[in-house]
């Protein structure tokens, strides 16, 4: 079972920003803690600022090996229609994660242009919400 | 541990209903499942076609002993501000719950005028979203 | 031939009501026209102010002995995606008609959220209205 | 008693065009079709792909001989204000009809410039939505 | 002298509400309060979570001994198209009241749907602006 | 001195329609009068419900010989794109005339799609502004 | 105690404008009518035209000496943010007070950019709305 | 017979003022222009950069001596609902006028929000809207 | 091989109107252009200024003889949905061409009700765009 | 060297109102500072809470002998296109200062109308939003 | 002869994407067929799923050495503004290509902000497209 | 002291692009004369045409050495919510500069999703904006 875990823009730098918000943990952390909870799982992480690199790393999942995705597209996701159509390329189900409630701050964070080609969403739980979609991609593989 | 499962309109129906989308497992396929896999918790159901009953259900969480509650408005989800004024009065986390992907739908499924006071959203997964929901609830029981 | 009427709200209180725009007829008074016109027609009449009690007599034409159903959603026209959702789930034509023109009064009455998935929809006739839409099931019948 | 009958654009390739949704009957069916269902009716009929045309024959109506007007105004329902000024310009009631219900189909078919001056509308019965409409020209006349 | 007093959702709650907008006073206070300083009038109270019940409640004033109602539609007021004509229906006033400046608030509680349709709209002083409805239908009876 | 007077849709009814909007003075009423008033000027009369005709109407002010136009485009002012560019291609001056206010009538009537390419534009004062609009081009001729 | 009661844009004229909605009670009927009400309050009255001397006016009460304002801004209600930052400035109350019902007029009449930062708003109730704004303030003063 | 000439914001400083649009005549080139043409006409000119000051200059003509008003309300045009309010309490008739036209310019500049109150408008020709508009109220007086 | 070459409003006049954009061959320079590059193409060329002509020419290519079209629909592109759904009609692939690129003009020229249904659009490249769809309709003839 | 600085509406007040936002410092205190940091240019500062004397202001800086105007509109910045029309007027560089920044704030306040006639803008720096300013107009003078 | 020939995102996995709209041919086929079918033309072939890339690659048009850009920027064309800039930057005529008929899908593919600034655009017609768009640069080189 | 200067897309350019607009100093000019002036400041100078690139270069500022960064996002202002997103996780001030006044140029440059997250803005005064940035960073820092 392989699945992509693929983290947006300024997901490089959870842990030192608006820790109200988005706590503590970084990004390692939440790698490890995922590694041990799904130690059978071949699991890549990939984290890009660059929406060309999220893109390339999404066609990684065309090939017939790939069971699933896991993406927070971060602030990506209110405007990247070429991530859109990245994902909708795949036959691979990608699940897009939040780790906060997007619906209940700014205004622009209430769309998502990536959601409609997405198997599902799941926000608002933080570090929780990777597990739950990782748990979701080994049910159904 | 005490969780309120609250569905709304037209999910009385469920399996005879749009079957493309919803599939033919009818709610209380899901109740008996959820039961199952949940046996030690206190789980209370509730579904109407009524704004008002969900309201009233909603209420019945006010009290302390209710850890959380995982709703599934149905189609009001996109103008009940009625019911999103009795999420906000409640203290116990709410996780919004939808079977299907409701954001790529009809463009009116995209908003959700309930989600900014709830914890969280997960949409798109079936009956496993109820599964995901009541489990983070017991989480942070 | 099992037809339901249904009527939303405040068509109860027709014949008391706005009546320059709706005229002194009541329901009853339709009720009774329509039966003595269809007297071989199983009708089943049902009004009600409530959303959720308009989808519950919605729900009464799932199964296969009904033929049709007369719909005048009344102002819940204009927002009630829980009775869209309700009628979308019938295989039986469904109907929408009103007694007034609604195109030519408040701008908020020009859209109906319904009438996308009804079969089609009679405007502007009064009791006329409901009288054709009966024809059209009877024709199909 | 004398009744006009006008189509708009592309209704004189009806049954040639896009007949999933409007099906094999031509014009000159629905025509004949009339003729004999109402045969102490005086009906004129006028079809045009010409907007100047539509507004010419429904000046024909000016005149006090006229009891009705059936207007079907095809894709012109949407944009044409013209006709709408023409229709407002008569006493004969006129009934708005369309073949197929437009309110289920693409978004700019949703709204009708033409209907908040007409008497009402018929929308989604095919060519029984022109006899009801007669019918209904008769039952006042 | 005969005045409704209707409530509308989850005003039930109140005083176990978002204490920081609305106060710890609960219903059954203000209608304590109310009885006292009005001895002399009949006020009948409502309250329900349900449109539909509302619209039932308001469609007591239709007979010529109501003087006046005072109605606080709750979140209701931003979209109930059918209280709105239930409110049109009646010849007594009616008078729109919030207990909170809706204004000051969400963007979606700026719009009244219902308010049109009202003799006029009291918003902001909590209690009082019952009072203050009361005594204005008081000074016209 | 050649002056074009371009008329559209629903103007040859002047006089038999909405009599309190545009008056009982007919068409040709309004030219006898021009024509008795600039005896000295050669006016050309166009009136056409055909959108086409007015622009091919328009074509004829192309030549050098035209000293300017006065267009009361009817309802076609608030859509006729295809009239602007016909109006746009001229040097002649091009003067909008409206009878009636058309700022102070339904919303769609505010704006005028071909105003922005014209010299300027005359509205509420009757056939009054066909005179002070031939006088404006007498005035530059 | 010390209240200002500052008027906007054509109230001076009341009693000679539009009588049907606005009665033919004139401003200084009305400050008379208050002065004999409230006969031990100190009030101040302020009408002008012009946005800035209203601004003014409302700086009057930027001392501690004030214990509220009731302003009646006129049309500037629906554009004036200038008028909105100068009632945002003062610590005491101000009540927003309309003499119509706002709300069942104009379009734009239903938008008031000062609301937001008042304390609540009166509407509809003619020379009453002043009186109970004055109230209100005595009540918490 | 008596005339009011109103002029708006920056018309002081016409013949300064971007020559391109509005050319070098001066206001009081204009005014005297005026007076020449129409000297047995009594007209009084006011000039405001101030909305107050045309709200008070329109209340002069509240009085029955006055035949009519020439408003050229420069940039209020687009958001001045309190010089609307003022023309609207006015019998005698208002004609907007704007030296040049406003339609094919910014677009803020197609919408006035006076219009519709007015009796019509001229906008295009320069000083002669102001001589067109005199000649108008001439006529009806 | 036969092709049908539709061109809209106001290109008739091609070479006389705004030469700038348009440069000053006429249409009938291009058509004598195209008869000689195609000389073995049956080629039949139509301009109307007039929708409805428009639409007759478009049913022209309903049977089975035609192998495209090539449409400039002028003005119309931006609103004629009767041209749409003539367009629509037609098995025979339509391609849109417009002579200026459209995109970088007004804003109301950037939106095509008619591209939705063609087959494809080319804008910006003069008569060279009609030789290229003439190119594009023989590759797949 | 002639600068001239003006203020719109609420300036005056500053340092007593708002002052989490900005601050204590009041006008005068500014204008000492500017006097002693820009001793040998020749300030003129204006401040009015009228929208037309601040046109008035605007106007001083038509002739020659004017380098530049400091403009901070306040809450006129969002809609006064009569301020707008000033500005354009002139031939000397305006530069519009906000002491916040305005684009942080209520959604209201983040378009200026003004701004797109201005030299440029400056945003969130307080008093020295002022400095900068002047130093521009020194550096060109 | 220099042309480059520049893709955007998701264009290097053609072939193996939503094959039903793209076909199965991939984007190195189309260079190869490309090189055949031009093979005197200097062309530079650049892809990148990097906003970055793609406007560095534009930057390399900027010398006087090359005749022509050839654009698809994928889902780019419907948000870049950084794009459009750097084709804004160029002398060189740039054409923007799309496979896919953009119009006739969803809604948001129907806007591009990059097509104003380029010299036109071509849709539809698959790989044909680039060819054209390649012989357009030739015609003119 | 350190301070970031960043510079965006199409910034690399600047002396060969649209020099009407931005003049034909370079970018490296810009910095030659920064560091000249500001001699004794530590200034790292970014430029990408790539967001995450920008994103990057904003992280360096995250540690306590950096005082402040100088932002120029060229065209990434008007949609870069991930730019925004880096911009507030950052302590230190970042001030938003452009080159040209974005407010009087197209529509899409009048918005920026940046400016509410920066301490404030600077537009419209060429590389003297970079200075004045600088300038306000050393003064607090």
């Amino acid at each position: 079972m392989r699945i992509l875990i693929i983290n947006g823009p300024n997901l490089d730098i959870l842990g030192k920003r608006e820790t109200k918000i988005y706590g503590t943990m970084t990004m390692s952390d939440i790698e490890k803690r995922l590694k041990e909870k799904f130690s059978k799982v071949n699991m890549e992480f990939y984290q890009s600022n660059c929406e060309g690199a999220i893109i390339d790393a999404l066609h990684k999942a065309l090939d017939d090996s790939t069971d699933g995705v896991v993406l927070n597209p971060g602030a990506f996701t209110h405007y990247s229609y070429a991530i859109r159509d990245a994902v909708a390329a795949l036959k691979a189900p990608v699940i897009e994660v939040h780790l906060s409630n997007v619906n209940g701050r700014e205004e622009f964070r209430r769309e998502s242009v990536i959601a409609p080609v997405c198997k599902g969403v799941i926000a608002g739980f933080g570090v929780r919400g990777y597990e739950l979609a990782i748990e979701l991609i080994i049910d159904q593989g």
